[in-house]
């Protein structure tokens, strides 16, 4: 008899029971019923991922020796951004109580929100590392509190000042940046701060969400708002290893790939490399 | 003294005072803050429009020689669909108030249900002729009513049975071929049937919504959801045309363009073409 | 707890015990290791289908009524191709040993050859109904006996004379359209004669081969060799449909498309509406 | 010892004395010395001329039968028009001279003007079929004379009124039209009227210059523009034979590929088609 | 009553009289009437400069607190380069005339010529600084001395020797590069060097033209030469900010943009980023 | 009379007899008989190399200074990949044969072996320069030995331990890289230790086979795996002039451009560079 068709990122076909870590996917890019963006980024991360090796030569560790499991994409209801929230929230809740860490692919940014709701109530105390082009800070954007340039703000309303210490950020409005001075831990423009951030947070639970477009354009072309001056991959590869190696992370997310626009595939081949990465830095 | 650069659709520059029709864009398409979609459409339109003659040699008639003001896109409130279409509704109430004609283009089909709304009140017995690939006739899309597969469904709210007239529907749930039989006028898969629902509605005031999509995607690959199956531009160019001379037009929309997807260019050219000949059959 | 990810066609979800046709994708362009072509053709299938309706109005029948069990692709030993084939014609063994259809994805044309094996073993005195742009009669392309190129000479090494009936043709070497004269039941350029042979072949086991580019590239621009002067996407969806409805289809499949070449997405949406129908006309 | 690497059309590889036929490209898009447009014509259309058969099955007739000569394409003066010219018009010569027929591949439409002037010399009685999206009647573009939007107005300033056959135009100024009623024979929109024509040309010699955006542009996206309405693979695949196997053409072109807008490579694979198609008609 | 439709680059909407910078755009790429290249360069930085902030973290400054005003492409007399040249100079000269500064956008860097002549006319002992891929000295090309390949040949002609500051040179004929050992103030392959001449023009009027292909084609595919080997953009961005920040900056442009070339829209965006931080460099 | 149409690559048009390098193509991806991949690499970058200049500034010297034969693209037997190879390698016996230097132009990988075994039997003591993304070690991939994945091992195979020097290494799996410990002189990740190898091998003949996927993805998106972190394009241009000056080069490839997935052409452009450098590097 034939089985059914069960798709999932490279090697992460561990059973859940037996899983540390539960990835899943939120294809949300908002209320257009089908195909532009981000909500494609999941499905391809994970059709392409089969182009990579499973074996990382930076680590010298293999996804093969490791037990993660795929639950695949919830399926959203489009339309209805806080009904969309909820269902992410719910999905990561589950995961935390089974006692596992819960890993999101976007998706554009403001999944993290509905991630993020599950892991402060669990873990109060939680600080966040955001890799991002973009300071995401806005108390709203034309009005819509609810806005991927508003997700880091959300957060922030949540856990309040000095627990969000972000990176790489070289885009956003006066305002952002002024509100970053006294609210949030902020290194623009590079990763280079990162390993004195992670002696700080030695042993508290910590989230670690991932912008690619923290990335520079060049090696990252396939997003929404192409930002240039971001970071090479290589550093990239490494400030993630670190935190995720080092740092006790109870959740972590990776957003902003919009497959139609990388058409050479070289954005989604990226994607599924340094989730890879992070992959095997957290299950170390 | 230099001038400041005014961009209109080719050969649309005609004073607000003297114009009978008033093109505006609604670059609408949800809530995603930049990039994918038919957002992009109007002013794609708009650039593009300089590589087609003025001239059609199918009427004889000249751009030159009529008279449309082109009053630019809204400044949608993206996020809240609500108050993007109380703002395409204002628009389209200040054209009619000043005894013109609304020319809207799109954006998602979505923003038709903006200028109707502003239609309806003025003329309560228009009727709609709606060319489409799909029914646009759900009850709600994953609980979603204001969402683009709802929108005529939406409309007939507004205006009730036997008043709205739909062409070249090719795609939809079973539910909305079901509901079509008693409520609306179809004539599903081409657009033969136009000439005799032209005669029932002679003298009567028309709204016309063309959904590009109509087309067959070997003539319009660049929408959101193509659907194979669909009309020749010659069958549109003779059917819409035919409508625009022949019918009282009191507005019009032509929606569903999504550049981005349109990499030969070849789909905006026609969204071009087809809004030249709309324009030329209706000032007749 | 969360359950694995099952990603099928559709709709095509139904259990394997159940299901009267058993989908499989045949990923095989031969033996380079990643990328280019037609091997990517039924994972963009199975992920596309999601943009398209389950119900057809031209049929008046839904996918939700049927009940199709989609298996997944085959992991076939790239780079040697007679395992390949191999594979693939114990798969479609499996299917008919269990007394159900097999519906093959391609994969490029040779693929066939695998499911042929097992359909004429079963059903010695099987036709075979071809729809395609190339007349794939050589007895070899280059010295190589298992090429595409070849697929249906290879086909009537097994059944012979006056079983292979062949429509849409328009490319090939003069040899290949010699052979058809003596050989084969060809009818070039268009579809128009399917009725009449589907009269003759009334109640005789017929197995369908759909090479997608008997399409013009108009309508499917995404595959290898493009040959202009194609049928209409109507065309063959109404001498698919009658194919599919009126004869006794004990296996099928549809190939040729190569994602890549497919920049826009038509091809790929085409190809999903093409197999709803034929799914739905075999189920009848 | 090693050969240099020649490179022709598909199949025309016969030696200069025995050919009747002489190919050369004319990669002219005026100024730009890099990259964009029609430049790039001749060159993909050789390369990808290996994608098709040498066999016609619509003629029963192959490239292998027939014995044409392509002499590559001329190093061309770019940025200098009227150098440009005289040299396309210095090779049409030589071919003349040597009692063979000149075919050029465009490159835009201008360059039919340098070989145009070469054949009128030579038979000052020649008529001109022309097939085209557009009229290129235009006394001047924006004051310059030598503009590919004027190439068919400077062929009538050397041979004058009624000598000018124009089958599908749809696209112009009204001048241009209007022009059309007084001096040239003009067929809008399709190629219906072509067997007449052919009546009464019989014995004449005759010109025939086949601007590809004659087509569709669903067919033959890669063009520089795109003109929505035009005629079938098909049509113009019977038109151009009809022309060519019934009249004594003494010369020919096929201009205006773009390939850099040819993302699926369908409009190169289109004019290579109908490239054999030509050769084979002409050399009956 | 409804306002006409301004398009300008984003924030600089200031009133003519009160702007020191005015913009404007050349979209010149040669005699092709309508497409290929450069010459939709002003136009695509116009409409997705709407897609990066007006605030630059990078110097703290915001396009909203400064007073530029845009004017619009000229309406070039493309075919006629001469012409052409005269229209852009006669733009500046009127920009000039009024005390401000011009600011092009072009099109390809022959444009440069145009507003040059009308700079040294005006300060006869300006000094160029010239940031490019190529060195742009050729005498002539093919025979053609207005050449994008002669620019800045043509540039020595009126200033002579050593008022021309080359950086990022990495191509060009040899006696280019023998050329500029003797006439130019040449530092190839980078911009380390522009510092110390920084120093050396205190005071002194300068001209800064940026071709935008000095960018290392990974950043910046969208041009019609990519050279590989150049420089990133954190280079170009401190190098341009210094130049506009510390000198007395009296023109300047911006050239070289092909957006049909810019696929992903990564080569735009970065247009428009470098323009916003010279803008506000400029504006110190 | 006029000249039959040759191609080389840009100044490698040398008489045979002269000429110390000659360069060839093999354009083998394996079975598929149209379309996909790197068999479309060599005639890309011959038509491509005319967009560059033959003179490098870099080193000061021109193509038009050296003598290189381009013997143009070898027609393969494509689908056996055994003839293939012979093929290669007979053609490289030839050339060896008459005392030059072999410049190969893939295809895959799997290509060089065709040519070192030709260099081998005339070097026995050869020693290999191999930069690349990919080990490239397997015994096998997937059961077949003869694989773009196996190339190195293979080629270990006949000249065994020590004597393959690889350089830019970051994808593979673990088994390669522990394989690479004692049989092969590996340096991953980047090509810092290139300086100290060439030391070692001064005298000695040597093989260089460069994988141009050995460069990060953002300047070489054209190909069949991209591989994230790579080398800067500066960085190989080094290198690899390096090694050509420095070494007794008896030979040497260049591999796995795929144009079809180069859409801006920046991919295609640094091949063409790239080997401009290696022939004036190794011809000084």
């Amino acid at each position: 008899m034939l089985n059914k068709n069960i798709e999932t990122f490279i090697a992460c076909d561990c059973e859940y029971a037996d899983a540390k870590t539960v990835m899943f996917g939120a294809p949300f890019d908002s209320t257009t019923s089908f195909r532009p963006g981000t909500r494609f980024g999941p499905s391809a991360i994970r059709s392409e991922s089969f182009g990579i090796e499973t074996y990382s030569p930076y680590q010298n560790r293999d996804l093969e020796d490791i037990c993660v499991f795929d639950s695949g994409d919830i399926e959203l209801r489009i339309g209805d951004t806080d009904a969309c929230l909820s269902q992410i929230e719910e999905r990561a809740k589950t995961i935390l109580d089974d006692g596992k860490r819960p890993m999101m692919i976007g998706g554009e940014h403001l999944v993290t929100l509905g991630v993020f709701r599950a892991i402060a109530e669990r873990y109060p105390d939680v600080h966040i590392i955001h890799f991002d082009a973009h300071a995401d800070l806005r108390e709203d954007y034309l009005g819509v509190k609810h806005s991927h340039a508003c997700v880091l703000r959300r957060c922030w309303d949540i856990i309040g000042d000095d627990r969000i210490h972000q990176f790489g950020i070289r885009s956003g409005e006066r305002a952002e940046f002024e509100f970053a001075k006294t609210h949030t831990d902020m290194h623009p423009f590079s990763l280079e701060d990162v390993a004195s951030v992670i002696k700080d947070l030695a042993r508290k639970p910590v989230y670690f969400t991932l912008d690619l477009d923290v990335l520079d354009p060049s090696i990252f072309p396939g997003t929404g708002t192409p930002e240039a001056g971001g970071v090479s991959f290589e550093e990239l590869r490494r400030a993630a290893t670190q935190v995720c190696s080092s740092l006790n992370i109870v959740g972590c997310d990776v957003n902003e790939l919009s497959p139609h626009y990388d058409h050479s595939g070289v954005s989604t081949a990226v994607a599924c490399k340094i989730i890879r990465e992070i992959l095997l830095a957290m299950n170390e």
